[in-house]
């Protein structure tokens, strides 16, 4: 393999893919990047055997071939010469990495050993607004669970049926799901995608309103974007079904101003920070809802003007589930929704329903 | 205690004070903020008994006092409540908070506990520009030791002699030293002061060409900016004579780029980086150095032009000590001046040579 390419196109191109490369240590293999050259390009990709990237570089190809180079320490390097136009020469035994009047040197693996990447990807698909996908991703992902006791739960669910898409993800304590429509789907379809897989594809996508095309089949994914491929294994098995879990009738009903409510939470959570569960309590009655604490620190104790519909409760929660959640929602009011005080209570815009967080209450000496 | 205060004044001064407090939970009294109310002013306290910072917030004080109140929390607390007015009123059992239309309420410490903190610090004094005393804060205090084997290597040197002012500071493997002038003082001086003391009054400091004072009496010292003091214990014992280890002659010296070497060793540091030394080599010969590493990963080989003046000479580096160096001078040159591959070598501006670091070489199995 011989090349030369333009230094800012590879660094950027690097900095892509590497993310892609398994930070693992169990196959050397994956947390490589393979360089293929062929008909003036420069093919990079990487894959940790879950998620995979692939970009293309243009460069001025002398000789075609492909060999693997360790992910982490390429991309820093390629960083540090991206002013440079830069050839790359293999000899069997290393690359030799040559800019300026410099020649560095790297290790390489055999191309031979690297995973085939399938990008034949395209029996089902579905576009929506790069934004919305962008939406969805940010207002679920965090909710997803990080442990493996139920890898299915580290994914998001996403539905498609007519044009209506809905994605939804929980952690046994907390669950997110919002909703919309799609601009095209070649049918029905559920799928559920990793949380880490989605991340990629948000920071992989700039921020625009064009369409951008899901595509699906045999259990992966495919999503391309200038010069960038991403697939990603999906999850199999059962979700949660969310109609199931989330109640349609409520006791109580609170409306109040997100950005107070923000406020006072915060406030309150100064006192518990680090304790577990960072418990704060919510008392409802007539036309507030008063927010408070009782750490040893510190006791706050903050009335808030609210609209309440049905009957008084006081009900603790973890401040960190619902100040995600407040921070995830754009109106200027807030609306939650509450059963008994060990029910799992939902926060959601005021106007817009299509979208909500559904918690889990803290369990008390006084409730449990 | 009953005050009234305006948030942002509040926040401000907690967020200086805090950084005095102890974060060791050995005394709970050490991380406490002492509060004390008194003529129309209230004065914030800190000390973890090695520092200590004190500053006056305009109050209007309704009943004289002084309390205790968890530094973290308060600090904290405060900043989240800098928009409003705030009343601050004590009941002998906890500290009353008022702010909007809220109470919150904090656990506090009798202030009779609270170490008595010494002001009356003004035997002898020495004047100099804040931006030079900045400068030679940042010169030297990396090269501080951080572990307790010789307590006294944890702070720099400050010796006065005449209008002279020389910083210096050690760890065993470097050595940091700068001089310049004083625009007065008592008399010649030699005061060793902890790192971390100068590190906070660097942040206390803004960036002026107006003159500051430091205050040195009976181990301590004291200096003093808009409504800010902050005093310290200084390390007492004897300091490393620096005449005694810089060398005054060498057998090579080296002048170079210091974007171009800076640059290359940034890339050489690329492949050594996590190992034991960051090791990287140095090969003086003719008229150039040739930067090199080789780890198993990649081998980085940089010749630099040089203007080089003595024997040629092949040397091991870490490199992390070598970039912050380099990062610290500041002229277009750099100048390195070196004797055996084992011996200490210097790396200092090329003009200016008021300033120099000290490295230890590493020693490798081929020099050891």
């Amino acid at each position: 393999m011989k090349l030369l390419c333009e230094g800012l196109d590879l660094a950027d191109a690097v900095l892509k893919v590497v993310k892609a490369c398994s930070t693992k240590n169990i196959m050397p293999v994956l947390e490589c990047i393979k360089l293929s050259a062929r008909n003036d390009m420069l093919t990079l990709s990487a894959t940790d055997g879950e998620i995979a990237i692939i970009k293309n570089v243009k460069a001025e190809v002398h000789e075609e071939g492909e060999v693997c180079v360790q992910g982490k320490y390429f991309s820093e390097f390629v960083k540090k010469i991206e002013a440079f136009q830069i050839l790359l020469e293999t000899d069997g035994i290393s690359m030799n990495i040559m800019y300026a009047e410099n020649k560095t040197c790297m290790q390489i693996l055999s191309a031979d050993d690297f995973p085939v990447i399938n990008t034949d990807i395209n029996e089902s698909c579905f576009s929506l607004s790069t934004n919305e996908l962008k939406k969805y991703i940010t207002f679920t992902t965090f909710c997803c669970a990080t442990d493996e006791s139920r890898p299915i739960l580290k994914g998001c669910q996403f539905v498609i049926k007519g044009d209506e898409i809905c994605v939804t993800s929980l952690d046994g304590f907390r669950l997110a799901t919002i909703s919309g429509k799609v601009a095209g789907s070649t049918g029905n379809m559920e799928i559920v995608c990793p949380a880490r897989t989605l991340n990629e594809i948000d920071k992989m996508l700039p921020a625009s309103d064009q369409l951008i095309d899901v595509y699906v089949q045999h259990g992966m994914m495919l999503v391309a974007s200038e010069d960038t491929i991403l697939t990603s294994r999906l999850y199999s098995g059962d979700f949660i079904k969310k109609e199931n879990i989330i109640p349609r009738n409520f006791a109580t009903t609170v409306k109040v101003s997100r950005k107070s409510l923000k406020e006072s939470i915060e406030r309150a959570a100064v006192f518990v920070r680090g304790e577990k569960n960072s418990l704060i309590l919510f008392d409802i009655n007539g036309d507030q809802v008063i927010v408070s604490t009782n750490s040893e620190v510190g006791r706050v104790n903050e009335p808030l003007r609210a609209e309440v519909n049905g009957k008084d409760l006081r009900i603790a929660m973890n401040s960190r589930f619902i100040i995600d959640a407040i921070n995830n929602l754009d109106e200027e009011d807030v609306v939650m929704s509450f059963n008994r005080q060990i029910d799992p209570f939902i926060c959601q815009n005021s106007v817009d329903m299509r979208s909500l967080y559904l918690i889990l209450p803290v369990r008390t000496a006084n409730n449990a």
